[in-house]
Protein backbone atom coordinates (compact mmCIF):
# COMPACT_ATOMS: atom_id res chain seq x y z
CA UNK A 1 0.00 0.00 0.00
CA UNK A 2 1.26 2.99 -1.08
CA UNK A 3 0.26 6.34 0.72
CA UNK A 4 0.79 10.24 -0.20
CA UNK A 5 0.69 12.71 2.40
CA UNK A 6 -0.45 16.06 2.23
CA UNK A 7 0.47 19.42 4.84
CA UNK A 8 -2.20 21.26 2.82
CA UNK A 9 -1.12 24.95 1.88
CA UNK A 10 -0.51 27.34 -0.83
CA UNK A 11 3.37 29.37 -0.27
CA UNK A 12 4.69 25.59 0.82
CA UNK A 13 2.82 22.64 0.37
CA UNK A 14 4.46 19.22 2.01
CA UNK A 15 4.11 15.70 0.58
CA UNK A 16 5.16 12.69 1.26
CA UNK A 17 5.13 9.38 -0.53
CA UNK A 18 5.10 6.28 2.01
CA UNK A 19 5.01 2.50 1.29
CA UNK A 20 3.14 0.85 4.16
CA UNK A 21 3.93 -3.27 4.82
CA UNK A 22 1.80 -4.14 8.52
CA UNK A 23 3.50 -1.87 10.40
CA UNK A 24 6.76 -1.20 8.17
CA UNK A 25 6.73 2.50 6.77
CA UNK A 26 9.42 2.98 4.41
CA UNK A 27 9.87 6.82 2.42
CA UNK A 28 9.89 6.65 -0.84
CA UNK A 29 10.10 10.75 -1.43
CA UNK A 30 9.10 13.74 0.28
CA UNK A 31 9.27 16.90 -0.31
CA UNK A 32 7.84 20.82 -0.39
CA UNK A 33 5.69 22.36 -3.63
CA UNK A 34 6.34 26.42 -2.91
CA UNK A 35 4.95 28.74 -4.57
CA UNK A 36 5.57 32.95 -4.72
CA UNK A 37 3.69 35.24 -2.95
CA UNK A 38 4.90 37.60 -5.76
CA UNK A 39 2.71 34.96 -8.43
CA UNK A 40 -1.41 35.19 -9.08
CA UNK A 41 -2.65 32.86 -7.18
CA UNK A 42 -4.83 31.01 -9.95
CA UNK A 43 -0.79 30.75 -11.17
CA UNK A 44 -0.19 29.25 -7.58
CA UNK A 45 -3.05 26.82 -7.76
CA UNK A 46 -2.42 26.02 -11.10
CA UNK A 47 1.47 24.49 -9.93
CA UNK A 48 0.72 22.75 -7.08
CA UNK A 49 -1.76 21.01 -8.98
CA UNK A 50 0.52 19.58 -11.99
CA UNK A 51 3.40 19.11 -9.59
CA UNK A 52 1.32 17.28 -7.47
CA UNK A 53 0.18 15.48 -10.41
CA UNK A 54 3.77 14.80 -11.24
CA UNK A 55 4.09 12.93 -7.80
CA UNK A 56 1.42 10.75 -8.04
CA UNK A 57 1.98 9.81 -11.95
CA UNK A 58 5.96 8.71 -10.91
CA UNK A 59 4.67 6.60 -7.34
CA UNK A 60 1.05 6.01 -8.07
CA UNK A 61 -0.23 6.29 -4.44
CA UNK A 62 -3.50 4.18 -3.49
CA UNK A 63 -4.62 6.96 -0.74
CA UNK A 64 -3.98 10.53 -0.15
CA UNK A 65 -3.77 11.42 3.78
CA UNK A 66 -4.22 14.91 4.51
CA UNK A 67 -4.40 17.56 7.18
CA UNK A 68 -8.15 18.78 8.17
CA UNK A 69 -7.79 22.50 8.13
CA UNK A 70 -8.55 24.33 10.62
CA UNK A 71 -9.41 27.76 10.78
CA UNK A 72 -7.12 30.82 12.11
CA UNK A 73 -7.69 34.52 12.61
CA UNK A 74 -6.44 35.57 9.44
CA UNK A 75 -9.85 34.82 7.01
CA UNK A 76 -7.74 35.77 3.91
CA UNK A 77 -4.86 33.47 4.50
CA UNK A 78 -7.90 30.64 5.29
CA UNK A 79 -9.51 31.34 1.99
CA UNK A 80 -6.57 31.11 0.45
CA UNK A 81 -5.49 27.60 1.89
CA UNK A 82 -8.37 26.38 1.80
CA UNK A 83 -8.51 26.95 -1.97
CA UNK A 84 -5.32 24.89 -2.04
CA UNK A 85 -6.05 22.38 -0.23
CA UNK A 86 -9.50 22.12 -2.76
CA UNK A 87 -7.18 21.71 -5.74
CA UNK A 88 -4.60 19.41 -3.98
CA UNK A 89 -7.50 17.16 -2.87
CA UNK A 90 -8.47 17.94 -6.89
CA UNK A 91 -5.30 16.56 -7.73
CA UNK A 92 -5.39 13.64 -5.67
CA UNK A 93 -9.23 12.24 -7.12
CA UNK A 94 -8.72 12.90 -10.60
CA UNK A 95 -5.97 10.22 -10.06
CA UNK A 96 -8.17 7.98 -8.49
CA UNK A 97 -7.05 7.88 -5.22
CA UNK A 98 -9.49 7.66 -2.13
CA UNK A 99 -8.79 10.76 0.48
CA UNK A 100 -8.63 10.79 4.01
CA UNK A 101 -8.39 13.20 6.32
CA UNK A 102 -6.89 13.38 10.02
CA UNK A 103 -6.81 16.03 12.55
CA UNK A 104 -3.43 17.30 14.20
CA UNK A 105 -4.56 15.64 16.94
CA UNK A 106 -5.12 12.40 15.83
CA UNK A 107 -2.16 12.52 13.47
CA UNK A 108 -0.01 12.91 16.73
CA UNK A 109 -1.72 10.42 18.68
CA UNK A 110 -1.24 7.40 16.00
CA UNK A 111 2.36 9.11 15.46
CA UNK A 112 4.02 9.76 19.20
CA UNK A 113 0.88 7.76 21.44
CA UNK A 114 0.13 10.88 22.65
CA UNK A 115 -2.25 14.05 21.35
CA UNK A 116 -0.59 16.22 22.56
CA UNK A 117 2.81 15.87 21.54
CA UNK A 118 4.92 18.87 20.49
CA UNK A 119 6.49 19.50 16.93
CA UNK A 120 10.03 18.27 18.06
CA UNK A 121 8.70 14.23 18.92
CA UNK A 122 6.29 14.22 16.53
CA UNK A 123 9.57 14.96 14.37
CA UNK A 124 11.79 12.65 16.58
CA UNK A 125 9.53 9.46 15.70
CA UNK A 126 8.73 10.17 11.99
CA UNK A 127 12.46 9.90 11.69
CA UNK A 128 12.76 6.65 13.50
CA UNK A 129 9.46 5.30 12.21
CA UNK A 130 10.90 5.82 8.94
CA UNK A 131 14.80 5.35 9.69
CA UNK A 132 16.00 8.73 8.41
CA UNK A 133 19.02 9.89 9.57
CA UNK A 134 17.94 13.18 10.07
CA UNK A 135 14.62 14.95 11.36
CA UNK A 136 13.18 15.95 8.18
CA UNK A 137 12.72 19.57 7.71
CA UNK A 138 11.04 22.01 7.05
CA UNK A 139 7.93 21.27 9.30
CA UNK A 140 5.55 21.06 6.05
CA UNK A 141 7.39 18.20 4.80
CA UNK A 142 7.17 16.49 8.44
CA UNK A 143 3.84 16.87 9.18
CA UNK A 144 3.02 15.13 5.37
CA UNK A 145 5.11 12.69 6.52
CA UNK A 146 2.77 12.18 9.71
CA UNK A 147 0.08 12.10 8.37
CA UNK A 148 0.63 9.60 5.77
CA UNK A 149 1.99 7.19 8.64
CA UNK A 150 -1.04 7.86 10.36
CA UNK A 151 -3.25 6.70 7.89
CA UNK A 152 -0.89 3.84 7.67
CA UNK A 153 -1.45 3.15 11.27
CA UNK A 154 -5.20 3.34 10.58
CA UNK A 155 -5.74 1.20 7.88
CA UNK A 156 -7.84 -1.06 9.95
CA UNK A 157 -10.55 2.03 10.94
CA UNK A 158 -9.97 3.81 7.74
CA UNK A 159 -13.24 4.38 6.52
CA UNK A 160 -14.06 6.24 9.87
CA UNK A 161 -11.32 9.19 8.10
CA UNK A 162 -12.93 9.16 4.84
CA UNK A 163 -13.16 12.71 3.55
CA UNK A 164 -16.98 13.70 3.31
CA UNK B 1 -14.89 39.43 -25.51
CA UNK B 2 -16.42 36.03 -24.04
CA UNK B 3 -16.62 36.05 -20.19
CA UNK B 4 -17.48 33.28 -17.83
CA UNK B 5 -19.15 34.10 -14.64
CA UNK B 6 -18.93 31.59 -11.70
CA UNK B 7 -21.33 31.92 -8.68
CA UNK B 8 -18.93 30.11 -6.15
CA UNK B 9 -20.42 27.28 -4.44
CA UNK B 10 -20.48 23.57 -4.00
CA UNK B 11 -23.91 22.45 -3.84
CA UNK B 12 -25.05 24.87 -6.88
CA UNK B 13 -22.41 26.52 -8.82
CA UNK B 14 -24.30 29.31 -11.24
CA UNK B 15 -22.45 29.27 -13.98
CA UNK B 16 -23.07 31.52 -17.38
CA UNK B 17 -20.74 32.65 -20.45
CA UNK B 18 -21.69 36.04 -22.10
CA UNK B 19 -20.76 38.01 -25.24
CA UNK B 20 -19.03 41.19 -24.58
CA UNK B 21 -19.12 43.88 -27.40
CA UNK B 22 -18.87 47.27 -26.50
CA UNK B 23 -21.90 47.73 -23.97
CA UNK B 24 -23.77 44.62 -25.35
CA UNK B 25 -24.24 41.82 -23.81
CA UNK B 26 -25.44 38.14 -25.12
CA UNK B 27 -25.82 35.42 -22.85
CA UNK B 28 -24.42 32.34 -24.88
CA UNK B 29 -25.34 30.17 -22.06
CA UNK B 30 -26.06 29.76 -18.20
CA UNK B 31 -26.80 27.03 -15.39
CA UNK B 32 -26.03 25.27 -12.57
CA UNK B 33 -23.64 23.01 -11.62
CA UNK B 34 -24.63 20.56 -8.74
CA UNK B 35 -23.94 17.93 -6.49
CA UNK B 36 -25.29 15.98 -3.84
CA UNK B 37 -24.01 15.89 -0.27
CA UNK B 38 -25.05 11.97 -0.27
CA UNK B 39 -21.40 12.15 -2.21
CA UNK B 40 -17.83 12.42 -1.26
CA UNK B 41 -16.48 15.26 -1.08
CA UNK B 42 -13.72 14.78 -3.29
CA UNK B 43 -16.42 13.47 -5.90
CA UNK B 44 -17.90 16.54 -5.45
CA UNK B 45 -14.92 18.76 -6.51
CA UNK B 46 -14.04 16.20 -9.37
CA UNK B 47 -17.39 16.75 -10.95
CA UNK B 48 -17.49 20.59 -10.46
CA UNK B 49 -14.15 20.55 -12.14
CA UNK B 50 -15.07 18.34 -15.11
CA UNK B 51 -18.39 20.18 -15.97
CA UNK B 52 -16.72 23.51 -16.07
CA UNK B 53 -14.11 22.14 -18.01
CA UNK B 54 -16.94 21.27 -20.40
CA UNK B 55 -18.30 24.69 -20.61
CA UNK B 56 -14.72 26.01 -21.36
CA UNK B 57 -13.93 23.60 -24.26
CA UNK B 58 -17.49 24.60 -25.92
CA UNK B 59 -17.28 28.31 -25.21
CA UNK B 60 -13.65 29.34 -25.26
CA UNK B 61 -13.94 32.10 -23.18
CA UNK B 62 -10.99 34.81 -22.87
CA UNK B 63 -11.78 35.74 -19.14
CA UNK B 64 -13.39 34.24 -15.55
CA UNK B 65 -15.01 36.06 -13.41
CA UNK B 66 -15.65 35.32 -10.24
CA UNK B 67 -17.63 36.55 -7.02
CA UNK B 68 -15.08 37.17 -4.06
CA UNK B 69 -15.88 35.11 -0.76
CA UNK B 70 -16.85 36.38 2.49
CA UNK B 71 -16.85 33.75 5.19
CA UNK B 72 -20.21 33.16 7.40
CA UNK B 73 -20.34 31.74 11.07
CA UNK B 74 -20.69 28.22 9.20
CA UNK B 75 -16.69 27.58 9.22
CA UNK B 76 -17.28 23.85 7.95
CA UNK B 77 -19.56 25.47 4.69
CA UNK B 78 -16.98 28.09 4.60
CA UNK B 79 -13.88 25.90 4.51
CA UNK B 80 -15.92 23.28 1.66
CA UNK B 81 -16.94 26.37 -0.32
CA UNK B 82 -13.36 27.73 -0.84
CA UNK B 83 -12.03 24.45 -1.42
CA UNK B 84 -14.68 24.13 -4.57
CA UNK B 85 -13.19 27.56 -5.12
CA UNK B 86 -10.44 26.75 -5.63
CA UNK B 87 -11.21 23.95 -8.01
CA UNK B 88 -13.27 26.24 -9.83
CA UNK B 89 -10.83 28.75 -10.68
CA UNK B 90 -8.17 25.97 -11.32
CA UNK B 91 -10.62 24.78 -14.48
CA UNK B 92 -10.19 28.27 -15.54
CA UNK B 93 -6.65 28.69 -15.50
CA UNK B 94 -5.67 25.27 -16.60
CA UNK B 95 -7.65 26.65 -19.90
CA UNK B 96 -5.54 29.35 -20.08
CA UNK B 97 -8.46 32.20 -18.66
CA UNK B 98 -7.45 35.31 -16.88
CA UNK B 99 -9.01 35.25 -13.43
CA UNK B 100 -10.93 38.19 -11.89
CA UNK B 101 -12.81 38.58 -8.74
CA UNK B 102 -15.59 41.37 -7.72
CA UNK B 103 -17.46 41.52 -3.95
CA UNK B 104 -20.83 41.35 -4.39
CA UNK B 105 -21.20 45.45 -3.48
CA UNK B 106 -19.01 45.79 -6.59
CA UNK B 107 -21.45 43.42 -8.79
CA UNK B 108 -24.48 45.15 -7.71
CA UNK B 109 -22.76 48.31 -8.43
CA UNK B 110 -21.88 47.79 -12.01
CA UNK B 111 -25.44 45.81 -12.83
CA UNK B 112 -27.90 48.05 -10.76
CA UNK B 113 -25.71 51.73 -10.63
CA UNK B 114 -26.48 51.11 -6.95
CA UNK B 115 -24.62 48.73 -4.27
CA UNK B 116 -27.22 48.10 -1.96
CA UNK B 117 -29.68 46.78 -4.63
CA UNK B 118 -31.61 43.57 -3.61
CA UNK B 119 -31.58 40.33 -5.33
CA UNK B 120 -35.18 41.07 -6.98
CA UNK B 121 -33.40 44.48 -8.87
CA UNK B 122 -30.36 42.57 -9.65
CA UNK B 123 -31.97 40.29 -11.19
CA UNK B 124 -34.19 42.58 -13.56
CA UNK B 125 -31.31 44.39 -14.62
CA UNK B 126 -29.84 40.88 -15.76
CA UNK B 127 -32.99 39.85 -17.58
CA UNK B 128 -33.07 43.49 -19.00
CA UNK B 129 -29.43 43.88 -20.13
CA UNK B 130 -29.17 40.39 -21.47
CA UNK B 131 -32.96 40.59 -23.27
CA UNK B 132 -33.76 37.66 -21.81
CA UNK B 133 -37.62 36.34 -21.47
CA UNK B 134 -37.74 35.58 -17.55
CA UNK B 135 -35.45 36.61 -14.84
CA UNK B 136 -32.85 33.72 -14.65
CA UNK B 137 -33.52 31.37 -11.66
CA UNK B 138 -32.11 30.14 -9.40
CA UNK B 139 -30.12 32.71 -7.33
CA UNK B 140 -26.96 31.18 -8.14
CA UNK B 141 -27.45 31.61 -11.77
CA UNK B 142 -28.52 35.06 -11.69
CA UNK B 143 -25.30 35.63 -9.86
CA UNK B 144 -23.25 34.17 -12.11
CA UNK B 145 -24.57 36.22 -14.64
CA UNK B 146 -24.43 39.28 -12.64
CA UNK B 147 -20.89 38.70 -12.28
CA UNK B 148 -19.70 38.47 -15.76
CA UNK B 149 -21.64 41.58 -16.60
CA UNK B 150 -19.89 42.85 -13.81
CA UNK B 151 -16.38 42.00 -15.56
CA UNK B 152 -17.80 43.07 -19.04
CA UNK B 153 -18.69 46.35 -17.70
CA UNK B 154 -14.97 46.60 -15.72
CA UNK B 155 -12.71 45.80 -18.77
CA UNK B 156 -11.43 49.07 -18.54
CA UNK B 157 -10.27 48.71 -15.26
CA UNK B 158 -10.08 45.32 -15.21
CA UNK B 159 -6.52 45.02 -13.99
CA UNK B 160 -7.33 46.24 -10.50
CA UNK B 161 -9.73 43.06 -10.20
CA UNK B 162 -7.05 40.43 -10.96
CA UNK B 163 -7.65 37.63 -8.79
CA UNK B 164 -4.10 37.84 -6.60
Amino acid sequence: MIILGIDPGIAMVGYSVIQCTGNNFKALEYGLISTSSKMLLPERLKKVYEELTDVIEEYEPDDLAIEELFFNKNVKTAIMVAQARGVEVLAAVNKGLSVYEYTPLQIKQAVTGYGRADKNQVQEMVKMLLNLKEKPKPDDVADALAVAICHGSSLRFKDEFLMK
